[in-house]
């Protein structure tokens, strides 16, 4: 039975903390938090003990869930010691400070996953097997609609690294997943619409980018921090053979038609519930790629890669030119 | 924390016993079974111990999922004791064998649940929250389909009391729940088309009912043990100022288009698929109801009236005739 | 040119007369009516002439679309000069009248096409034909839902035959169409629940129908008076290989999402628009049946025969049992 | 009664001289080709005569189908005889000869229409009201998703103008109803997925486009030659308060469910049928203008704008760089 310990105790500790408690395979190690309250809170709910930080990176595998600027160097304390890590996206919001973090995880040989939790969505990964089992034939054009609810706050805003790096790079790294080639060049486009004070902070909140392979496929994304009718996230496969394309969610089927016509439900409104399935999908990828030790994706690699997409589409919405991504 | 025993390690009894193992209220204090074998397999499982049949009536509360003709015996045991008991729709087959258990748990005054989980799926239970809340206006037409993929195995033909008491049982019970009012009338034509062994069994596969109600209202029930494309579980409500209708569940959202057209998923292919919530929110319910002492629907006598539905049913399907329901 | 003159000037006759004028195959010999400025608005119109009632019975052939009291009168005056007749439905409220007529509409040899026009419409021609090429195997259960937008005038409802001579009359028709048996059994429920003032004129708003054939298919019927949402117009026909079925349809594809969902458009409020199409394609293969000299289905035998359902209808509303309709 | 002449009678000609032919505020004047039999099959099935150019011209108003090359000439010619044009797309493929031929057009002071059909399309002008109507407030992102059955002949490649002139033209012109604001700024990618053929011919079959306005309204466009499923034609508004969305036409509402799921019939597949309500509408709002006096939309300004986005996009494709539009 695998011991993990989960780092920080946040909104998605909590998520990946009872994920883990609720895994057949595996068992939750403790909590670690640099607020002792917020560890012991969750620890209680899911009958677990607090850990020290340090206690945590020497469990069977480690899950980070900490504030965006300590993920890589928690990341290379667990390496370390040698433990799998699975960390929540990014590894960092600086390629700089990326690359070394992945020198050391590979120097190590342990196991790091990335939480591009998108990947295990139910619907996505349904799209992504049938894509691959060819039932459009050969990919042409892709389209990512990704629009959140409502804009976080600005406070997060001013320390989120930019829409890009931030939100966008869910689309990048789905972008990457379907596509199967590398994007070559990366455009993009962005304003500030929704709230001034998003400007601001030195950000946008509406953004496209257009991404080109090598061999010509065209991916569009389309970006808004929100949408009045809910978590707003679909994609679409156009191939020679056909077009796949993966809906919203809906709460309930019930629809209500009357003299102002049919109506159904809002999409589900937040990526807890949108993405649930997929969260739990995900830690079990984890788990059994380090139960069977097996490879497992999105790796390191794949992290740094979308990163470095979301990079090149700052300097296009920038420079108004199309940017080749730098190398891993 | 409330212990519960779960009496039946089939199918319907392991989903029962998981539900209970993971609600945060209640524990399951261990299975029962005929076979020995069947309990302790299901109690390895979920990490609890075998019950002896009397111990389980013993318990905090009681959740029966045995064969039919126990569950009159069970639940009369279970009042003996003065424990509550959910019990697993029918209560018998046989009205004159359900009015004496219902007299001995009145007399008993315990709790009584019954079975119908479609109450508690999200989808019907928006509809009827919606209709409660005025949405159309007052209930005309109540139009309710409900088709299995496939026809059960001949030998559960057999034995299960004929499609009207079996199969069409829970749409009677919907059909009450969401007319709020007692059908007065019940008409009914049914035929053998899917397969000649259902008949030679004395049984029918495919099925209509049409209800009215006292102040007229009408609803009309259709029944299939065979539809290729899943588990057809829809209801339309028609009334003064427009329709509520509650769809099909999909297993995903993906669409294929090509030369073809454009192609959805087949619906959930299986009850327990598509009343995964509903069972869980069912229990739910039974744990609330039993920890805060408050009354539940539906109890034994919304058990028996659909019975008599399902009775009043098989009457008009037999002789053309509209025939009113026996008194409760 | 085929040369086919109108009776009667109202709002069928002039989309009848609409569509001779625009029709390749046919020129419009002029309009009778009993009212002369009614006759000579639409002769103007359609830049025609206005015809005696006598005339209008020597064109080519003739349109019937006059009050219903009339229609048996002037199938046989056609009939007794050789010409074929479109006659709008019914042919008569009473069967007793509708059997002369026929019988003289046979002595004569003369084409006689009834106007349900729904079989034309193009969605429930397009089921029907993809029924026939076994799409979804044998025929068991079919369903008709056929609400109105709203009831029409309590005037016409006391001269209109009641809702199952006048309304459902074309769903027995579609039942027959699509069944390809005759139904041997009926069973119906009725109520008035949209105004008192149709129940004080002897009619019902809201009924169902139930229809069983000889080999046990069966058929649901569901009629409203009133629909907010517009037209409501489905047929859902489930076999042993599938499900064909024809849904609404909407003036546009245009969905608004906001935060009270996603919201489509009412559907199509009229028969006017509904049915648009399906008039069209009734009066082509009206013409087309004419100058090949082939016989035309839906003929004088099946308006008899969707009335005598309806009688049948009627009776089993009445008495509450099934009925045996008819024999033609 | 307007005397329109029909220049050009090839499949677009033929198309408008039929709405003019039925429209009750015209009278089609005559068709005039340089292909004399094609003319006169035209004239002929359509109960008209043949013209000879220079008399076309004489016409009350003039409808312009013939070849791209040949639309500027002809619209100065009917500019000097002060006969109102509708030109189909483009006025020419050179915004070099389309500025001097709107010049003598503003100097006779007549009318000229340029015909982007899409604007009358029912769906596309309902959601562009709902959008004036303020439905979803403030609009914030475009996208428009455009693609064609199967690729035009290599033929007609040659000499199309590219793809982005050809047809986006058609996507830019909508973007430019939708946005109501003049985009400022232009970048493309593209490639040639479908056919080496169509690459050989120096154009490209699959492309996309990104257009922002001076206020920061985004738009994406996506066009791909070739979709298996038919003839793709949406547009998605996303506002500050909501989503539009218009939706494909598809030819019955006819859904077949079974073991594959549920499937739809493909959409229309050509632009015929898609857009003949959009036809009928175009021409009739250009016979309404020229009856009433009133100025119209598209005029030839449009034209030109729309062309010089395509210009703007052909450029920003070949060099990575988002174009500025070139000046009226």
């Amino acid at each position: 039975m695998l011991e993990i310990a989960v780092l920080g105790a946040g909104r998605i500790g909590r998520i990946h903390a009872g994920n883990i408690a609720a895994h057949p395979g595996a068992r939750l190690a403790g909590i670690a938090d640099t607020d002792p309250a917020a560890a012991s809170g969750l620890a209680d709910a899911l009958g677990t003990r607090v850990l020290r930080l340090d206690d945590a990176t020497r469990a069977d595998a480690l899950v980070i869930c900490s504030p965006t600027p300590t993920h890589a160097d928690y990341i290379e304390q667990a390496a370390a010691q040698g433990r799998p890590v699975f960390c929540e996206k990014p590894i960092d919001l600086s390629a700089a400070r990326v690359r070394p973090c992945l020198a050391a995880v590979h120097q190590a040989g342990v196991t790091l996953m990335v939480g591009f939790n998108r990947r295990f969505d139910p619907h996505f990964a349904a799209l992504k097997a049938r894509l691959d089992a060819g039932e459009i034939g050969r990919l042409e054009l892709l389209t990512i609609i990704s629009r959140d609810p409502s804009p976080p706050p600005i406070s997060y805003v001013a320390s989120s690294g930019g829409l890009f790096r931030d939100m966008m790079i869910h689309d990048l790294d789905m972008a990457r997943f379907l596509l199967e080639e590398e994007p070559v060049s990366v455009s993009a486009a962005a304003s500030c619409l929704i709230d001034p004070a998003i400007g601001a902070a030195g950000d946008v909140d509406t953004a496209v980018v257009t991404l080109r392979t090598a061999s010509g496929r065209l991916c569009q994304i389309s970006n808004s921090r929100r949408a009045t009718y809910g978590y707003d996230q679909r994609i679409e496969a156009h191939g020679a053979a056909g077009m796949l394309r993966s809906g919203n969610v809906f709460p309930t089927t019930v629809q209500l038609a009357d003299a102002q016509g049919f109506r159904s439900n809002p999409v589900l409104p937040s990526f807890l519930d949108r993405y649930a399935a997929a969260y739990r999908a995900e830690l079990s990828a984890f788990i059994d790629a380090i139960s069977e030790g097996v490879a497992i994706q999105p790796n390191g690699e794949d992290g740094l890669r979308a990163l470095l997409l979301a990079d090149a589409a700052v300097e296009a919405a920038a420079t108004g030119r199309a940017v080749q991504p730098a190398a891993v």
